[in-house]
């Protein structure tokens, strides 16, 4: 019996392990996850936290014994903590002790960790939201009488986590280092981030860079260029690959440990495949290869390396990198490249931003949306990023269509959408961008 | 001065006449309208009625004052009567009489009128839905202890305004001849509108033609296969071209008077173009040319043929017929062909339908779609329809921009769309429906 092992049992590892058991029941599939859940969406515990998802366990896609129900063996509380590629072996921390599992293949999906890049992240009362559970265990420490959280970041789950405890009725501040809210998006897309936070009860301090934690009797004081205190603290200053126990065995990583996989998610060990946040995934617009923390990529990433595995020949076609961020009632969508980047690369490109209604202006309701394009000087689309209310940024899954498969900037100009005055002015506010974007190439 | 004479002031007209005056300043653009006003939306007439709209004159785009602005000139009640091609000469009924215009160019834009197929169309209390003021008329009717509405029709007008008048309080008995409401889309898709329309609050009856309509007392009777009483009614069973004036011109026409134009909006007769609605169009997947009444391609018609009115040399890449009806909280859109328009040719089809949530399956709220996918045995797809709230059925544009422009099905299903709990699931539906389409063809 050949032995599939997976080392991580979230997005990519799970997605692999379904995939080839699909492709060849024969397979033993072992997963092993260092945890004590598999297969959770970490996307969904601000909105847990939030209260709108009652339980943590709401939040998980597959349990062990959903799992084995399709042959898939689990095993939770199981770390890797060395790989032999040449005896084809792997050592691992169990709840029982150190134990040596041999495999025919394996895949590496041990995702990434939120970094703490300063002392004191430590402390009782710090946090990060890695887990599935840790939504939880963060507001239990805001329970009685301690309100204040601080929360360091301006990504996704920074902003996402600010709303969703302030809706809590806790008291929310959000420190950042610099004054840019939503690294994924330009400048002119995200000016209204701030304000909307405001609007929802959170102070956002900017160019508030913390260097230290200290604990100061029940609190925690943050040290900075200015000194803040909280009950709580969450940190979603960013993360890095789960691979340091892969460091002397050979694999192929980048600066940062990121594994380096082809199209196939093969590395460059015999028998090794690698899948999800651990890896750099190739862009499909530039061919740079680069680190992506997103479920979807993390699926289908899975997807590929489990088909490979079972013998199968599929591969990866690379990401955009799309996203999408709730705030109250708006939105910031994205895909592909932003005009940020592609001033700093030196490339020729165009770029359109239109503000526009998403229904029909005499429609009641505000239906505001700011789209933003960017094409090469042949009209090839490089990205897309628009903002407003849900109806409005949604048109991102049609700009990533475009953008993902060469859809010129003059065809989506003609595209025929649908139009009804509740949701639609006559001409989208995609293609009117688009028409604006082609008329500068003409 | 060369003289463009625009007949017809609504939605293609008047594309024509700002793109043509735009082209060349030095042009003559001059538009006769038979009615009372120009560039309204006759989609927002149901809205009107509904009264999310205060007033019609809020559906107006352009009055002739602004078209004035631009350089246009527009005369309202001028009703083009018979084309004298060889002398390039129009007759015209106007406010003061017969009158004759002269021309360089000549662009035919007069639309369609509802067709009224049956006897007492012309009894006071009977209505259609054709000019800006038309919804008022309607209300007006509906005053003073007058409640009972009969709606004859099951397309956008008849449904949107069902529901806007059952809104508006009054007594709503939709009436229509076979059991299939919504013809642009399959019966799978469309199979809950008569349960949304009863939950509005209006009566359907299906299975129930009307063949003549005659006064009683105040009221209407309603004969066919039973009879209905109401005190007024709305006829919105289909239109017919505004072309008769035509008939002795030597324009070439289908049988029931829809213009044929080429891909220039040319007509077979010298410097006479046509636009809109009045006109037959190509479909952009069979090629075939058809009828059809939608605003978005009949303003890009309009800009087309005013763009080679004026010189340009301007290509229209034909229709998919994309729409979208709302009834309540609840869409239906669609593009392309459908199910059982592919039946009827007997060409080879593959169809996948799926029941999908539209946003994390964990998060409150109904996040129900419905999503239909058709492609040819080559994985080039063939239509797309879909079903559930506005975020969801939205999803149609992404599908449109595929359809359009060639993406596979293969292409679709690696779509990277944007994912956020709240407004989708990891996998789009869309993309769903896509990969399991696609596996049909493995």
């Amino acid at each position: 019996m050949t032995r599939l092992l997976i080392v991580g049992g979230n997005a990519a590892g799970m997605s692999a392990a379904s995939k080839a058991k699909r492709m060849d029941p024969e397979l033993e599939v072992l997963v092993l996850e260092a945890g004590q859940a598999i297969s959770y969406s970490a996307c969904g515990i601000p909105y847990q936290m939030e209260g709108l998802v009652e339980s943590p366990e709401d939040l998980l896609v597959l349990t062990p014994e959903k799992a084995a129900a399709r042959g898939i063996d689990v095993r939770l509380g199981h770390r890797a903590t060395k790989l032999e590629p040449d005896s084809k072996t792997l050592h691992v921390q169990t709840p029982e002790g150190l134990e040596s599992f041999a495999y025919d293949r394996l895949l590496i999906a041990t995702g990434t960790r939120p970094r703490i890049p300063f002392a004191g992240g430590d402390l009782p009362g710090v946090h990060t939201l890695r887990h599935v559970w840790d939504g939880e265990a963060l507001l239990a420490d805001l329970e009685g009488g301690c309100e204040c959280v601080a929360i360091l970041g301006a990504g996704f789950i920074a902003l996402e986590s600010a709303e969703a405890l302030a809706k809590r009725g806790k008291t929310v501040k959000l420190l950042h280092r610099s004054d840019k809210l939503l690294g994924v998006m330009d400048a002119d897309m995200t000016d209204n981030i701030v304000e909307t936070l405001e609007g929802l009860g959170v102070e956002v301090v900017l160019h508030a860079g913390i260097d230290r934690l200290e604990q100061e009797g029940d609190q925690i004081r943050l040290h900075g260029a200015k000194t803040h205190h909280a009950d709580a603290v969450l940190i979603a200053t960013g993360v890095g690959p789960v691979t340091g126990w892969l460091h002397d065995a050979g694999i192929r990583m980048d600066a940062r440990g990121y594994i380096h996989v082809n199209e196939r998610q093969e590395t460059n060990l015999p028998d090794v495949w690698a899948a999800g946040d651990c890896c750099t995934v190739k862009d499909i617009l530039s061919g740079q290869a680069h680190p992506l923390a997103l479920a979807l990529p993390a699926n289908r990433m899975g997807r590929i390396a489990g088909e490979n595995m079972a013998g199968g020949s599929a591969a990866f076609p690379g990401v955009l990198g799309t996203s999408v961020l709730r705030l109250g009632d708006q939105f910031w969508a994205q895909t592909g490249m932003t005009e940020t980047y592609l001033a700093k690369t030196g490339m020729p490109f165009h770029v359109q931003v239109i503000n526009a209604h998403h229904k029909a202006g005499y429609m009641p309701g505000d239906g505001r949306v700011r789209v933003k394009l960017l094409c090469d000087p042949d009209g090839d689309l490089l990205g897309c990023q628009i903002r407003g209310p849900a109806e409005g940024a949604l048109r991102i899954q049609a700009a990533a269509v475009a953008v993902q498969h060469g859809v010129k900037v003059q065809q989506l100009a003609e595209t025929e959408t649908a139009y009804a005055p509740p949701v639609s002015p006559v001409t989208d506010p995609l293609v009117v961008c688009a028409m604006q974007l082609a008329k500068q190439l003409d």
